[in-house]
């Protein structure tokens, strides 16, 4: 099968939003007047963002899910995405899952398929996802890191951590049982992204993003760009974990301390970290349902600079917990 | 060095064009009103669209061009670009040359950097780039492939087959004198896209590509597009090729027969081929002067399906050569 004919097989289907779509020098894209379009870049590699083996469907949906976080995180309504695809060889068995995989979770979210590139070489999928923001009275209405307050409420969406537990248990540093490997396997290769609530939250929240590399570590962006500090409630944010009511985590299968960990720093979430004025907090409720996503209230916003880790009790809890850096 | 100071040191400059640049979970770009946007997207790979040992400076080049070309092929104007980049390792060295010939040719053409992402991997370069086109009365003055028409002419801009000479010569297939490799070279490593002729012919052509994989290939997504055949003049096609007065042509170093299959195969060429009526030969004169880049008139597009090879006595040519395919 060649380059043209696997575009054709899988990649290809009738414009419906753009005003042109695959198959020429450039797509086509008519923004609704009145809106910015939003713009977002993910590059997922084999051996690093996922195993050789790991199932095409799960991969073709998570290469979208991870992009359309991204336009969740500041509250945009997904339009359209190019896909670039570096191949070692052209599996019809495994494109057929992946871009199933893919289009099922695109068609979900009415974001359209509009262009890319295919070429021979080491497993290499780039997305670039655009989404619209209404400008309302000139100003956006995007979401964004900068705009964290002295004194606002941090929350973050949806549960924190699985996906570390399922990808320690695939890397064998831990044994699960079969349930629960599947359970956080699902967190770990078919994240939900947040889009309804980034959405809801436009107008509610004060800065959003989303977590991919670690709830402590994406936080830092929200207070560098917004000038603050935080604290955070660690016994709250340990019963993040999806699985914390699971008998595993009672006996003694995952340390108590891996299971703060994971929730803290364990990368892959694909939540969004957001921040509101305490003002807000029926508004944020009344988003929360709207969306049908559950939000925890895990901490403030304080002028004081840095991240602070306190317990039940307000102790000083140490931070010993390191971020995910591609190149550290 | 981390991932984010990478970020921070070679890629992050204050946003001009764009609303939001580089620095949050989404870029936001505000298309003027009375436009379309324009996506296109190329992915280059170690090995296969360049040489491990290649200069970073160039493939900095390399990358953007091979993009701004396909915003050159729609006639629109350059606005902005995202980049994803999987390195190997973070090489200060390499990252420097890189990105400066990378922001060089965008600011050239007022091309802005408005975000991206950055991973561990092998060698990956993945360019999405935004341009603009005008809607004149509700239509697009968008170039397409499907415009060409029975009776048109076909025309090539600035000269083919270069890019080709130059790879052979490095693969070591014939041996170039240096002047001549040098030459040959800047065209395959810091290819020029034809960004001011494709803007110059809106409302002139009728349709219109890049050449990336090779003349005879690349055409015939016009002829399909389009629902047409053409007929080419390998006499004048020949000539093309950049170099075909210097004497290595007529010493033999390049076989004849060698000459016309690089300028119609050869590949990497990112020149545009387009199509427009005979009754505007003037206006096509007037499009390339504006943009400062000569174009060579090859051939004519007919109603007959298919694509035939004429000599200068207008007598049939075999069409043995064949065009790039990734996964043939």
């Amino acid at each position: 099968m060649g380059e043209f004919d696997l575009i054709a097989r899988y990649f290809t289907r009738p414009a419906t939003k753009a005003a042109l779509g695959v198959g020429d020098d450039c797509a086509l894209l008519q923004p609704t007047p009145g809106t910015q379009l939003a713009i977002s870049c993910d590059m997922l590699v084999e051996g690093r963002h996922f195993f050789a083996d790991v199932d095409p469907f799960a991969l073709g949906h998570k290469a979208l899910a991870v992009n359309l976080s991204d336009l969740a995180a500041c509250g945009a309504t997904p339009l359209a995405f190019t896909l670039a695809l570096a191949l070692p060889r052209a599996d019809e068995a495994w494109l057929e899952a992946f871009s199933r995989g893919l289009l099922g979770l695109a068609d979900a979210h009415g974001c359209e398929l509009i262009g890319g590139d295919t070429t021979q070489g080491p497993l290499n999928i780039c997305i670039t996802v655009f989404g619209e923001v209404p400008v309302v009275d000139g100003k956006s209405q995007a979401l964004l890191r900068s705009g964290a307050r002295d004194g606002d409420d941090i929350y973050v969406s949806g549960t924190l951590g699985d996906a570390r537990l399922a990808l320690e248990a695939l890397r064998g540093t831990l044994i699960l049982p079969p349930a629960l490997l599947a359970q956080t396997r699902q967190r770990l290769e078919q994240p939900t992204p947040r889009v309804a609530l980034g959405q809801a939250l436009r107008g509610v929240a004060s800065a959003a993003l989303d977590l991919s590399d670690g709830l402590l570590g994406d936080l830092q962006h929200i207070l560098q760009a917004s000038g603050v500090g935080a604290t955070l409630d660690t016994a709250i944010a340990s019963n993040l974990i999806a699985v914390h009511t699971h008998p595993a985590l009672e006996t003694g299968i995952i340390p108590s301390e891996k299971q703060l960990e994971y929730v803290l720093a364990g990368g892959d979430d694909y939540e969004l970290a957001f921040t509101a004025p305490a003002s807000a907090r029926e508004a944020v409720r009344t988003a929360s349902q709207q969306a049908g996503t559950p939000v925890t209230r895990i901490g403030r916003i304080e002028a004081e600079r840095g991240l602070r880790l306190v317990d039940a009790n307000g102790q000083p809890v140490p931070n010993t917990f390191s971020s995910f850096d591609h190149f550290a």
